[in-house]
């Protein structure tokens, strides 16, 4: 494991970056409040041909090793309908669905109150205001209207000339502004960035890997750079943090800690941005209308999500 | 409970709107095929200020009368995270979402899957193949890269001057052509139609009722106008049909087994349509960008949702 | 709701009646150690025709009015089996089980950590060390090599020549102690004591009701005579309090409250007992060897269980 | 994977020791049918010293290797508890228990609709009348008045002198009946037959494994042995049957497909044995009071289990 950043650097990062307040004292949206209704307009603009694409992985509903809190299932198959509806002659099947939020496989968004620093959440709130009833604060419920803005992939394998990086790697500032530069796609207030790692590639070519132990991600120097751009949500086919962990005393992830916890940035993990990568490369533009809509999960910490690209 | 509409209708009506083999023999979108690209980017061209409205319940966590099947949830909490999340120095929270997917209180999407008519489903696929590891066919991976169209909100308590429809009450095509009229909103090929019965303010003003029991929804009549409409998905505030469930033999829910199972129209029940309704009003304009992201689940009937209305 | 017992009563009771410290500062299990191992072979030595009873409600696995949270079910089939055991050629079926452990019509223990007073568990633990990563102390461990002692039934309905108590009716302690006469079984030291209503044979000839808000128990009353009595455990077809609660700020489940936080009795709900007092009706006999078994589940704050009586 | 029985052997095996019809044609409790009153009577009088013990293993509530269908857990904890009892004044916890009954981690029975061959259960029924309802036939709740009897152990790594048997590794009849001798201890109709491999003490001492790949058990060969008999049921520290699977087409688990399938011998996976066994040798008496009593699920295929050994 190596040591990225420091404790006395993540510490100072974390206070120069951090949005406390600066949407008020009660604000519990962060940096989506950069996303307005021109910016949203404007992202709109940007369809042209119509094609969709989705971010998110299958949600696997089997146990496995990939899959350590499955969903579970509960199907009532066709020849059972009848008796199990309840309606005379309906013949109908069901289903039940059981996840982790923020299980490893799950493509899914992190609320607000999903880290805290040293006791305390986005915008200063007490981490205690998340109990076992629930998040009183930082809900999920700040996206219960979706995210939607303009989307910018950084395809940093593209960058790279590779096909994907190798678990562990770790992508610096100046990967991100090559990109921007090289795609001729800056990241503007309120865009929705998403980082691809090539991770999809690599499963689908070497086969899986205990993602919880290794993947590729943005180094912590990273922060100053997206708190520059003032994004509205941060997104990564991992976890945008590298693993294993950072390596200083109190900061394991700095991303999420920074973006989550100080930023007020929501963060979408372990997308599928496979299918993003190619619909761009195809059409040397990497910007789109992006849309997500988390379950409108009272006092949740999350969601699973199924984010849409249109071009 | 009054008999809506004869089996013989239903039989006759449900043969002449059925969409088996339009799309060849081994289709499993049905009408989500009348959304092509370039349907899509006109509709993303119907965005102008920005505003984004979300057409979902609250998903409720706590059990009670109105949510027998409640999402569970196991929270962990900020001061507890340290024990729990395997990462020394990480406080983070987690929650695990349950939730039987077409429950009565949840917005949700029925997949071409979830209903039959005498052992088939959409396409003439048997309703066998629908089994307890999952759906074979038909299942809401039809829609995994999302519904994404013009949005055509028929707003049928404006029309009628009232507040709300009362439960059970039966609306008749005349009324939907009459608020296509009304509001200068004529439905197109691939729009995505909901309908509005008021549900939402009812419950607001009058309380709660057991709505597996009685509901507002579209008269059986109204299929072959839906057909003709050639729609590419139907969502309501409340489940499309009307409850009481129609009395003749067979056909319970004649607008779930003409849509899902004849038609290939993927359905959205329990909606929250009043912000919709109100956003629509104010702007004197019913239709809009419409977006919704079923989850990606492998096999299933069905999915939670949170669909989105862009203007 | 009529104010059964005064909270400076209560308070006071609770002072008299509470084992903190009895068995030692670390102690956890509470009244299970007036349980001795001659007491279990004692109680093994009441057995003598060999029949069987079950204590317990079937377990409902559909929702509805009495089943708010549900059991929740995937089976596979004989049929899909094939595919989904990973075993070629085995032919396996399964299903899933979730429950909320205290649902009001699910036969189940409450551990000592179910309840606490003014912040305080049994022998004065902190309430706080029931975390969301479970129970630190006073878990259902305590009972992990189950609870198996010389049981008997005190049939109040009997008593009373009556079916069944009314919802909302309060037994005295003088009841109690006149059953016990009555049927020639007094209860001693380290006796589970079970507390008839007849809630079963109530609901079998006038329908379920909803349990959750009134039902027969014991009047606060009784908690000293269930202390000078000694009993290890203590079960009832209700919840042991009756409901509606009690009045007095503070108390509003004073038999839960004082057995589980003062003296360390683990409660059983909801046990169905009809069957058993048929059993010792027809026998003339009210004892018989108990034998429960909670699920062995780390942290957990209960367990659903299957209670059987051995005579 | 050795070819341990051909798939001659055991379908001659399997239709020589089949039960179905011994009990008439509707008979859905099998084996059980062995133990009668009186028997349960004899074996409450092999109890001498009161001594209790678990034959359970902890029900890990945490996801890993070990546990890829987890526990999950909502616990409402002290703090939270006013809020959520919605009784004011009370200061309760709760908790969400969700598992898949066979997993391989729980201790479990498994219901005569478990194993089915060639599309037949226990007594012929049709494997189809498991549905996703449920199973119509062969349900657990067969067992709903508990599996209470003598119960002997049959101690192989004792016998052979050694810590464990290895994983994979095979017991023959002979030793089961050499261990029967050994210990003084023959096996009578009706009783509960155990087999230790020492699972337990080789995970304590080497780590655990994936013991859903290699596990030890019975060779196919004790079919008959066990036939003749008459055992009632049949548990072990693993799944019976050993593991990799048996490699004659057609019968992977033989001892799961002859007991549960032909025999109707309820089966019980993963025990904790190290517990009794030390009992067992420490008295020099390897017989006992058992007590296991499932969950009484409606239609459920299996119930995780706390099973008692009373001495």
């Amino acid at each position: 494991m190596v040591e990225r950043a420091s404790r006395e650097y993540l510490e100072r990062v974390f206070e120069e970056t951090k949005n406390w307040g600066r949407w008020g004292p009660e604000d519990q949206r962060g940096a989506l409040n950069w996303i307005t209704p021109a910016k949203r307009a404007a992202a709109a603009a940007l369809v042209r041909d119509g094609q969709v694409v989705s971010c998110a992985l299958e949600l696997q509903t089997t146990p496995g090793p990939g899959n350590p809190v499955p969903a579970q299932h509960m199907m009532i198959v066709a020849g059972d309908a009848r008796e199990a509806s309840g309606l005379p002659g309906l013949e109908a099947t069901n289903d039940y669905l059981g996840v982790a939020c923020h299980g490893v496989a799950i493509s899914h968004i992190d609320a607000l109150c999903h880290v805290s620093v040293e006791g305390r959440m986005y915008n200063g709130f007490d981490a205690g205001l998340v109990k076992s009833i629930g998040a009183l604060r930082n809900s999920i419920m700040a996206a219960r209207d979706g995210v939607v803005s303009r989307g910018v992939l950084l395809d940093i394998p593209r960058l790279r000339g590779v096909g994907w990086l190798e678990p562990g790697d770790a992508i610096l500032p100046e990967e991100l502004a090559a990109a921007e530069h090289a795609q001729g796609s800056a990241v503007s207030e309120g865009d929705v960035l998403l980082v691809a790692t090539g991770r999809d590639l690599r499963r689908a070519r070497l086969g899986a890997w205990d993602a919880t132990q290794t993947l590729a991600g943005l180094h912590p120097s990273c922060v100053p750079w997206l708190h520059a751009r003032r994004i509205a949500a941060l997104g990564s086919d991992g976890v945008s943090d590298p693993l294993p962990p950072n390596a200083a005393p109190g900061w394991p992830l700095p991303i999420h800690q920074c973006c989550i916890a100080g930023m007020g940035v929501h963060l979408l993990d372990n997308l599928e941005l496979g299918r993003l990568a190619a619909a761009c490369a195809e059409r040397g533009r990497w910007e789109f209308l992006f849309a997500l809509a988390p379950l409108r999960l009272e006092r949740g910490t999350g969601s699973p999500v199924n984010p849409l690209a249109l071009f």
